[in-house]
């Protein structure tokens, strides 16, 4: 028998269909639908056992492994019955089913790319929609495409049916070329679907007037997009082509890299190690973080994230996705590129994916890690002697990257020397656009392209951190600077500020305010820092940003009450993953999320502690955005705050002294070389 | 004759030595001790006439040009007189003094190196110093080291004498390396020094305490620094060495850089132009700054910064530094390097200082530029046909890195291909350290290092941006994204939110709110964006941060008035350029700062607009700041705002376009090279 693996490894191909095989006998002579199949992390104190004893280096064959587990999704469709959504665990070792779970129609599944080719089916071949069509009369040379999109918080009257909406565009055939840009074609008709019953059900009309229209009631004329333009990004396409002026520009690492992977999924680089996994909710997730035989983070993941749509036209509050939660996001992840994706050398991880009948299909370079500069790290110069000391700031990098109809995200976690851990999202991809009357503007929303509306809307992501600075006992301290009036006493000069520390002491929202530089520290109070007499800790440094701005009596609003406040903390709890619950999809709260756990007013003192910090982006567009947007950044760092009792980077090497004998080799690397020039 | 050299470029090393000829034949029979001289720059209204052919290719050498300007700062020293500070500007086309102004001694000029080093003399030499010397006791091997400072904000008692304070330090001499860490060694005295008299007036003894101990008395024993400990950063003095496992990273342009330099000081890079200069007051200045023919900034640099200490013990209440005001920013610039500073193909460019005597001597490779890769800039994958585009994220950085006495500061003006530019100030160098007695801690600072105090301190920086969006006719308008409440009327659903435009009339200050997307847009009200009918804009966008805490009643609030506000704007005035006043050493007011100008409350619609932006960085050091911190991130970022008709860098080559040529050349770049691994 194999060695079981080691358990925050993914699943492999042979595990996920050994877990299918054992849920297929389970349900006899029925078919089962298979949504997503994919590790179920082993309760964490079984975890921590196994790490410590790894930690210490005393693993061996006979060292007791915590269960093996894989968590499956799937409908289970049989003949003269409604179809269920299941829900089971199984214990590899044993090949037990030891958790099943028949999931009531008050939530809906995560979504397959399944289901969006049969809807794009159903409303293509629906008579309704063809008569519609009919109406909206393409123009010559164009061809339908149909978007498919959740259906967002549902209506009251909606019910518990499992609905898809679709949007719809006109391509320009008349190339030849399969990718031009549709989106600058967006038509005035949205179907909505039936999935259960795999039937159209009606086609909302959204008006399409402007600033002084009624939000509701059709203005749109028949020929639907004959006043829009083109806008096509892929290079052939481009009226006056690319630009011809930009030399390369590349990254040379002759030595290799300076990280190394084994265990399979084990990194080390730069006194940090890391174990990294991926899976079709989360992406990318890290684990066991620790620097320098020093634990950090037990888990780092991209928790969530939600995007309302502003405009107040019905249907378009129901424009509102979870790009996590919602599901399919394993199969919008890209398939990642050399040299594009990332420079330098790379080394890519790839993924487990499901098909519908339950096999496990890889897919390929889902994550790709590389090492990257980023400026100076520290200088000083003693300006007695001109004895400069200058180190630069190498960068470990996990990226992942995922495309959800018209929009990309990229998300990276950084590592750097001098201890701190960056999680980055770039906003890119095409922003949502709906069809607009010609020479029309609205309010809600700007005008990118002539008859193309793109809507104002949020982007809000939630990152759970669940630390282990220094162990697993963590308590939070929220530190202000704030302002101290002049009085003779403490303060003759006026000019002291007092430094105020809060302890959390039981779980809870928190909000940001950069006026008085609220930080929050992850502290370890059973160690103190033999240097400054603190405790030793993490701080977590975040952008104050906006947060959710629907209404508190609105749908949009009360499925993503996690995106109220900027930061969570809550006691640990096993497989407590999503700020937005575990259902997501056509949710009208979210049930399980972040809030309710909140809620339990657990104490946070001395406790395992997990941290969920909640960045948003508040994207009224530009014009500039059009047709493909360049990247809006968001990040937050986690920095060590007297953890060490020094700067963790002081021993790093300058380049010049690792990359000087680089200059008489035959690359012709960090010299000057001339430059154009008249004088 | 020579040509007059353009109106927006700094004065050459014979244009400097001109100048001072003519000044010095005005003094006859004086000692003229020089403290700067550099270019003053022409009438705006002269350049954009100017401008104005140039960016038709209309100059020939008949063209009318502005007056040639050099500003000279000097005292003159007159037998039997005290010592005037005088400020002359001489037209070096006619080699006449257009202006001549003796300052009053309510100002101080700003200081100098030579001043500096006359401090250093002067307290060695005093007998009252080396009385205390003997008191302190160095430790065997040690010896003194006297850092010069400025006096800060004096107190009522120092009426308007010229004083500087000095921080002393003892410094390990026993290794012979002399770039051992006297920082870690501060002693508790700190002489006083009054300049014109050139004479030592006393000595501060701060008190050395922690938390219970009062403010003031003396709490130091005799031997002052027994307690304290080493703390080398010079890589040869590390206790273990630097890492060795980190493997060179270099960058590779082999068809050389992108951007080219024209006439002395014009920069071209992907459609961007604008012009360098250099002076000892701002460091790097760009002027004339147009994206594809079109007008963006006419003039973007730094314009102050300060940093106020928190300690309330005297004399620590006068630790605040305006470090571009107080002058000499000229000699701490430092002589950038290769390789180290920055990486691939870098330009230099040299600056121009002034001895003592007038005489202009070059300063090399004060201003760096080179091009940088940012990561992905824009992607979309259809997912229909998996053909995915991506362009990366090209930037050109001017860097400049003032090195004041124990501090670094590193700047960075960087543009990017989709019309963007971001303003980055990173922190480092070694954070000012004072005095403590063993095992105690005090509220306004962190131990850092064993009898090593690290005070609580501030840094606040203002950028001065004079925009000039499609010509020098601007607006500011203020844009807030606002909850609605839901009503039936225009929110049935409530999920719209408003998004508020408010146009800034006269000049003010402005306050940053993350919570309501404030976000301020420069627009030029004569044009319209034909796509959204919006205004041609640029956005400024701008971390909200912590703004002085000092109390209103204290004089390092009333020095740095400035710094209570996150934003400015003002009209534009020739040669208003100081956010903290023109004369900041000794201050006790920022007189003829951006406080005066906004008060004067110009009318700011459609006018010659300037926007100075504070960013501020409260700073209560980690112990993992020393020896030598990592760096510290403050960036503020300009960008389109429905300025174009679509993405600027849609044009963008793929990297995979332009460099994958590389892969078969002697330089492996872009590819997978086989990581250590045992998986």
């Amino acid at each position: 028998m194999a060695p079981i693996p080691h358990p925050l490894s993914a699943l492999s191909i042979e595990e996920t269909n050994q877990a299918r095989d054992v849920v297929r006998t389970l349900h006899p002579g029925a078919v089962l639908d298979f949504r997503a199949i994919y590790m179920l992390e082993p309760p964490k104190s079984e975890v921590l056992k196994f790490l410590a004893l790894e930690h210490e280096g005393k693993v061996t064959e006979s060292t007791p492994r915590p269960d093996r587990l894989a968590q499956l999704r799937y409908d289970v469709i049989e003949a003269g019955k409604e179809p269920e959504y299941h829900e089971s665990v199984v214990d590899l070792r044993t090949n037990k089913r030891t958790h099943h779970e028949v999931v009531g129609s008050q939530h809906q599944a995560s979504l397959t790319v399944f289901e969006f080719e049969q809807l794009v089916k159903c409303v293509k071949e629906a008579p309704m929609f063809q008569e519609k069509m009919k109406e909206i009369q393409l123009p010559e040379g164009f061809e339908l495409v149909i978007e498919p999109w959740p259906y967002g918080g549902p209506d009251e009257a909606d019910g518990q049916t499992r609905f898809f909406q679709a949007l719809c565009f006109g391509r320009d055939t008349r190339s030849g070329n399969p990718d031009t840009n549709f989106y600058a074609y967006p038509l005035p008709i949205i179907p909505i679907m039936d999935q259960r019953a795999n039937k159209l059900v009606r086609i909302d009309e959204p008006a399409t007037g402007g600033q002084d229209d009624p939000l509701v009631g059709k203005t749109c004329k028949i020929d639907a997009i004959s006043h829009c333009q083109s806008a096509e990004y892929v290079p052939e396409l481009l009226p006056n082509g690319v630009r011809t002026d930009l030399k390369p520009l590349t990254v040379q690492q002759p030595e290799g890299p300076s990280f190394s992977i084994t265990d399979g999924n084990l990194v080390s680089w730069q006194k940090w190690q890391m174990r990294v996994t991926f899976n079709p909710r989360e992406g990318a997730v890290l684990h066991d973080i620790r620097y320098d035989g020093r634990d950090v983070l037990y888990r780092l993941a991209m928790s969530d994230m939600t995007v309302p749509y502003a405009d107040p036209r019905a249907p378009f509050h129901r424009k509102q996705a979870f790009d996590f939660g919602d599901g399919a996001l394993g199969n919008t992840v890209n398939n990642l590129e050399l040299g594009c994706d990332c420079l330098g050398i790379i080394k890519y991880f790839d993924g487990v994916l499901t098909e519908a009948d339950g096999t496990a299909v890889p897919t390929k370079n889902v994550v790709c890690l590389h090492e990257q500069d980023n400026g100076i790290n520290w200088k000083h110069t003693n300006w007695r002697t001109n004895r400069a000391v200058v180190t630069r700031r190498r960068e470990l990098v996990f990226q992942f990257i995922i495309t959800l109809a018209n929009y990309e995200y990229i998300f990276a976690f950084k590592f750097d020397q001098a201890a701190g851990i960056t999680v980055e999202a770039r906003a890119t991809g095409i922003v949502s656009v709906v069809n607009i009357d010609p020479g029309k503007t609205a309010p809600w929303g700007t005008v990118v392209s002539p008859g193309a509306l793109a809507q104002n809307h949020q982007h809000l992501f939630c990152v759970r951190i669940d630390p282990a600075v220094d162990g697993h006992q963590n308590t939070l301290v929220q530190e202000e600077s704030l302002p101290v009036r002049r009085d003779t006493e403490s303060n003759p000069n006026g000019n002291r500020y007092e430094v105020r520390k809060t302890k959390i002491t039981s779980s809870t929202h928190l909000d940001l305010n950069p006026f008085t530089n609220r930080t929050f520290k992850i502290q370890n109070h059973s160690k103190v820092n033999p240097v400054s007499g603190n405790y030793v800790g993490y701080k977590l440094v975040t952008p104050a940003t906006q947060m959710l701005l629907a209404d508190e009596h609105s749908i949009q609003y009360n499925r993503a009450k996690f995106a109220q406040h900027g930061l969570w903390v809550t006691k640990y709890k096993d497989d407590e993953l999503y700020a937005g619950g575990r259902y997501t999809l056509q949710s009208r709260h979210d049930i399980g999320g972040v809030y309710d756990a909140a809620a339990r007013k657990d104490s946070v003192v001395n406790e395992d502690i997990v941290l969920w910090s909640v960045l948003g982006l508040t994207h009224n567009p530009r014009v500039e955005d059009w047709p493909v947007m360049p990247v809006e950044f968001l990040t937050l760092h986690l920095q060590p705050a007297d953890f060490f009792t020094g700067n963790p980077a002081l021993d790093v090497p300058s380049n010049k002294d690792i990359g000087s004998k680089l200059t008489e080799g035959c690359c012709h690397s960090n010299i000057t070389v001339p430059v154009p020039s008249d004088s």
